[in-house]
Formats: C-alpha cells, sequence, structure tokens
C-alpha cells in the first residue's frame, strides 16, 4: 500500500544481488528502511525474529528461502535440507509449511540444472497470489461495511476494531483484516478503526503506522478497552486475521482473539474473520484441542520496546526483578463465536459446510489426503 | 502484609509532622520510600496522580485531607470546601464519596474547637476498620479456596487469575482481592497466580511486587493471555476487586476486568469480586447504563513506564507519532457474569438479593434516602 503516496510491497526479489529485500518491521524509526536477505540463516533468522511476520509473509518469505536454496545447490537432499531447516522456526504458522511443500512438489520432478530458475519463479508466483488474494479478500469484506454504513446516520463513520496486525506489512500487500478497510477507504466510506495495542509485541502500532500512512482514522487502544467499547455500541464490527484456521473454522490467531470474539458474541457485534485459504489447516478439526500454542520467550512480556526521549529504539523492563512471565502467543477462537469468514473466494459460515462450500476443491483434497 | 519480614500498613499519621505519610506507589525503585501528604492540594494531588489508589485507600486518605483541613480551619464553610475539593479528585471511586461524607457528617455537629481532634479520630477509625473489613473478607474468601484445593491431588496448587492491583497497598493492609490468597498461603494451602499486566498503568507489576515479596508463587501475563489459559483449564478461579458496586452486583473495575468475567463464563471458571461494603453504591441499579466512565489521558497509553538499562525509571513511547490514543479507565462487568461477591459479612450472589441479604442496614438506609 501507499506510504508518502509512493506504492510498496513488503519484499521484492532483487536480481543483481541475488537477493530477498524485506521492509524492516520494526515500527521504530519510522523511517522506511529495507534489508538484505541472502543467506538461509539470514532467512531463518527473519521469520524467528519476526523481522518478517504475518502468515502469508512468512509463506512468500519461505518461498524465496527455497529458491535462495536451489540457487546455492538443487539436488533432492538440500531442497530436503532446506525445507526441515525453514520448516521448524515458527510452528504455528500454517502458510509456512504450505508454501514449503508446494516448492518442493514442484521442484523435484525438475532436472537438476532447471530447478533455480523454477524456484524464483514459483517464488514470485507465490508472491503475486498473495497480493490477489489479500485484494479480493479486501473486495469480499467491503460488502459488509458497505451494508453496515447503510445504516448510518451520513457522515457518520464505521467503526472496526481489529486485533494485530494483519495489515500490508504482514502479507506482500493489501494484508488481510486491513484489505476492506483499505477498500472502503479508497471508496470514500467513512470509517474508523480501533487498534488493539497487542502486548506483548505491540503489533498494534505497526497497524497505526500503516493506517496513519494512507490517511485512515484510528485510534490506538489497550487490550483491555475493546469489551467496554463494544459494552457501549462503540463498535460495530471486529475484522482480525488468523493464522491458522482449522476445516470446521476454529480460528487460531495472536493472543487475545479469543477475549475479543468472546465480548464480541455478548454484545451482537459481528467478528468476522479475513483469511486467504492457504491458511486453512484441513487436516485440524477442532483447534482448542489440536492447535499447539507457541509459548514465545519471557522477556517479550517482561519488557517493553518503544522510543525514549532521547528518540532511540529502548527496552523497559515492566515487571519486578524475580517475577516469571508466561507468554503463550496464540489463542483459538471457536467457530461459534465467529460471525463469518473473509475469504479470496467470499464470504462463508465459519464451519466445515461454509468453508468446503467456498472450496470445495481443496477440502476434497484435503480428504483425500 | 509483609516486606522482608517487616510488617507495614500502606498509610500512617505522623502526630509530630502534622502529616499522612504514605508509601511511594511507584513500584519502581523497589526500595520501600514513604512520602509525606501534608496540605489539601498534595491529597488531590496523591490521588489524581494514583501515587494513593485503590478505592480504600482513598477513602483513607480523604478522611485524612478532611482531618487536616480541620486543623487547619474547623469552619462549615472550609470543610465544605475542602469536602468539594477532594471530591472532584476521582469521579468513579465511590469509597471517596462514601468517606468524605462520613466526615463531614460526623463533624458537622460539633463545636469548631472539637472538630480538629474528632477529624483525626474518625480518620484513624476509618482506616482501622478498612484493615479489619479487608482480613474478614480474606477469611470468607479462603473458605472457596479451600474447596477448590480440596479437590486437587496433593501439592497440587490453586491458580487464581487477578486483574490489576487490589493488593494492600491498595488499601490500608491485606487487599481486597489478594487478601483471601495471603490467608491461604498463611494457611499452607498451595496457591499460584495469574497476575494481569493491567495496561494502560501495569498495576500487575504492583501485584507481582507485593505477592513476591511475601513469597507467593505468581506468573506475570499480559491483559491478553487469560481467555486462552481459561479455556485450557489452566485458572481454577478468578478473584478481581471493584472500585464500585452497584445494587444489583454490576461490578464496575478497572477496564479489562469485564473481558475476563466472559472468558471465566465461557469456560466455567468462578468468577468471584472481592469488595469491601463502602464500595456498594446503593443509589445505582444498571451499572452499564448508569456508571460514567473516567478517560483518562492518552499518555497513559502512548506510554509505558518501567526500568530502562540503566536502572533508571523511564518512559517509552509505543504509539507512531500522531496517532491518538483511547483510555476508557474501567469498565462495567454486569451481575450476571460474576458467581459471587466476597464481602466482610460474607459470600452473596450478585445480585439485589444477595447484597441487600447480607446488608440489611445498609439497604434500609439507602431505600429511605
Amino acid at each position: 500500500m501507499k506510504v508518502d503516496g509512493t506504492h510498496y510491497r513488503s519484499l521484492w526479489w532483487d536480481e543483481d544481488m541475488g537477493a530477498l529485500l524485506i521492509i524492516v518491521q520494526r515500527w521504530r524509526p519510522l523511517e522506511f528502511r529495507s534489508e538484505q536477505v541472502d543467506t538461509l540463516q539470514d532467512f531463518a533468522d527473519a521469520i524467528v525474529e519476526m523481522r518478517v511476520r504475518g502468515a502469508p509473509l512468512i509463506g512468500a518469505t519461505a518461498a524465496y528461502g527455497m529458491a535462495l536454496a536451489a540457487r546455492l545447490d538443487p539436488s533432492d537432499t538440500n531442497l530436503d535440507a532446506a525445507w526441515a531447516f525453514l520448516d521448524k522456526t515458527r510452528p504455528t504458522a500454517i502458510n509456512l509449511r504450505w508454501a514449503l511443500n508446494r516448492c518442493r512438489a514442484h521442484l523435484t520432478p525438475l532436472r537438476e540444472p532447471e530447478r533455480a530458475a523454477a524456484a524464483l519463479r514459483l517464488a514470485h508466483e507465490i508472491s503475486d497470489e498473495d497480493v490477489d488474494i489479500n485484494r479480493r479478500i479486501g473486495q469480499n469484506g467491503l460488502e459488509i461495511i458497505r451494508k453496515i454504513a447503510a445504516g448510518k446516520k451520513d457522515g457518520e463513520p464505521v467503526h472496526i476494531l481489529t486485533h494485530c496486525n494483519a495489515g500490508w506489512i504482514a502479507t506482500v500487500d493489501w494484508g488481510t483484516a486491513t484489505s476492506p478497510m483499505y477498500q472502503a477507504f479508497n471508496e470514500n466510506i467513512p470509517i474508523h478503526i480501533w487498534v488493539d495495542e497487542t502486548r506483548p509485541r505491540n503489533q498494534g502500532a505497526l497497524t497505526s503506522w500503516e493506517l496513519g500512512s494512507h490517511g485512515i482514522a484510528h485510534t490506538y487502544i489497550t487490550d483491555n478497552a475493546g469489551g467496554h467499547l463494544m459494552q457501549h455500541g462503540m463498535v460495530d464490527l471486529v475484522i482480525t486475521g488468523t493464522d491458522r484456521t482449522t476445516r470446521r473454522g476454529d480460528v487460531c490467531n495472536k493472543i487475545g482473539t479469543y477475549l475479543k470474539a468472546l465480548a464480541a458474541k455478548a454484545n451482537n457485534v459481528p467478528f468476522y474473520v479475513a483469511l486467504p485459504s492457504p491458511t486453512i489447516d484441513w487436516s485440524v478439526d477442532d483447534g482448542v484441542a489440536e492447535i499447539p500454542i507457541e509459548e514465545r520467550l519471557e522477556r517479550e512480556v517482561s519488557h517493553v520496546q518503544g522510543l525514549s526521549d532521547a528518540g532511540t529504539i529502548a527496552q523497559v523492563q515492566v515487571t519486578p526483578h524475580g517475577t516469571p512471565g508466561g507468554n503463550p502467543a496464540f489463542d483459538v477462537t471457536p467457530n461459534h463465536l465467529v460471525t463469518g469468514l473473509i475469504t479470496e473466494r467470499g464470504v462463508c459460515e465459519a464451519s466445515a459446510e461454509g468453508l468446503a462450500g467456498l472450496f470445495p476443491d481443496l477440502a476434497a483434497v484435503a480428504k483425500s489426503a
């Protein structure tokens, strides 16, 4: 999307450098800096350290990682090793495994000398597909916003709450949860976004920066505030992203999403989840029981990063010495709390029937697997 | 409660200095420092700046403020002025108005020369009452913990989640929500406390410091984590405090409490609220509709305070420049989400009948008012 009027994607391949360039996702400093990623270790680090984050972007990054591996050594042994090395970087992100599998399946039948070029073409293709998928998610989500806007008095904005950053810098472009917002904004529908801070890593700052750069009205709130706002009719709609959606529509997303879904249900606020179909894990049914939740570093909880008075990035410790911190990074929202799933093929009920109805092809493949 | 084996209260009057001493509630530095409060402006500032916080402690502090006013000028005019000056410091804290009214009602019938001494005796009395009330809340809450512990395997702790700081430093002693925890700990019932961070002001750090100083096992978690923990059976019980409880048992407490109550209900986790009876506002029925919610400074949301690498207290800005922050400070949990109210007279249902059953005297007075 646009920053100061210029259009960017979150990553792009530089052929001369033989390297991927990624936008540095640390929101401070706000200068727009890209970073070169050119060894397999770099790729893994970028994912583990969340310099690249967001399920779709992780998938595209992993595909470029496989392209790099194929360029260095296109043998089956090396591609398998690269697959395994990248696969272990993030246990929750289903797009990662999806992209890695797709690359391996595409490359293995080819002769070794053809693999490097084919791998790069595939990585480009996965990136372009992501852009197109997210654009279409936005168009489908736009209809939901349009309907709510139609019930408003002239000029009254549609208030949308979102959690974490499912924005364009977490995808190649558009974002997932934010894509309908950009589409609505571009059509001059008045909107205002409540942006959850999303402790421990405060991805709400990323979302705020994105929205602000594009000129969309928004307010940054603590993760505690959303229930109160919904209770008082100040939220018309919730849209979040997801890292992994089960076959029956349970949604695994950033920790705290579940609490907002409960509040939305209790206050009759529509709760939508925007997702590209590669995020669907057709092998999992009951998300709460089956999805392992990543426990991340204690330091993310005990320390908060921000801009110091001196204008530098600094961390402050918010816990007393000796106090342990717990850091489950995701939670699962059961399908009965989800009003609908916004996908690139349309909006469906969060159910096995709903998803299979939109994606009969994928559901059939999964069933036969 | 104890810090390094020594027993403290949160405030005490120094007769020689003619001043109140309060424990400095900034959790950093962890050195134990008291601060002198000796003008009416000081009293108001201490409450507004939340150097004194927690409903009961605000009440006791206000009573000492009235004692100071009576010492300087015991006229009706001055007492009324002091009442009005202190009353406006915090709109949500019902104990504040309760204590101020009690002081004025007690002093007005007296001759002016008697008022200073009487006001001081009354402030002492309100403090001592608070200690006794909270000790009894703890004894009543202890029975709930004891029953849960009885169903546990030997040595398995009872996991209790709490939000904000309703600890001893938010009261004169014991705390409200924490009082049952101290009582259980003192009886050697194994407990472990999940401490919600409680953005924006991170009062969870205060609770962690208190619990740690007393030797109670605890884990500091983000406000987002509790739903997930409850969903996975990792929370046996929630106990929070409250700033104001309505006649029918709706609970106004720190922002985010409502989200935890929703999660507790959805996962069959008992959700108790500990409260001293002065926190009951008999004039309010429907908390969501009737209680005005304080909107606090944006800076509390945009900045986080903690310990810098250099060992000093520092603030970092977590939001991008130009992003506005919303800061509703409290929310209301409707009574149907509350399993029970733990009071100094026992545990009751969160309903008009429940509260009137335990406090027929107060309910009757309120009705005739």
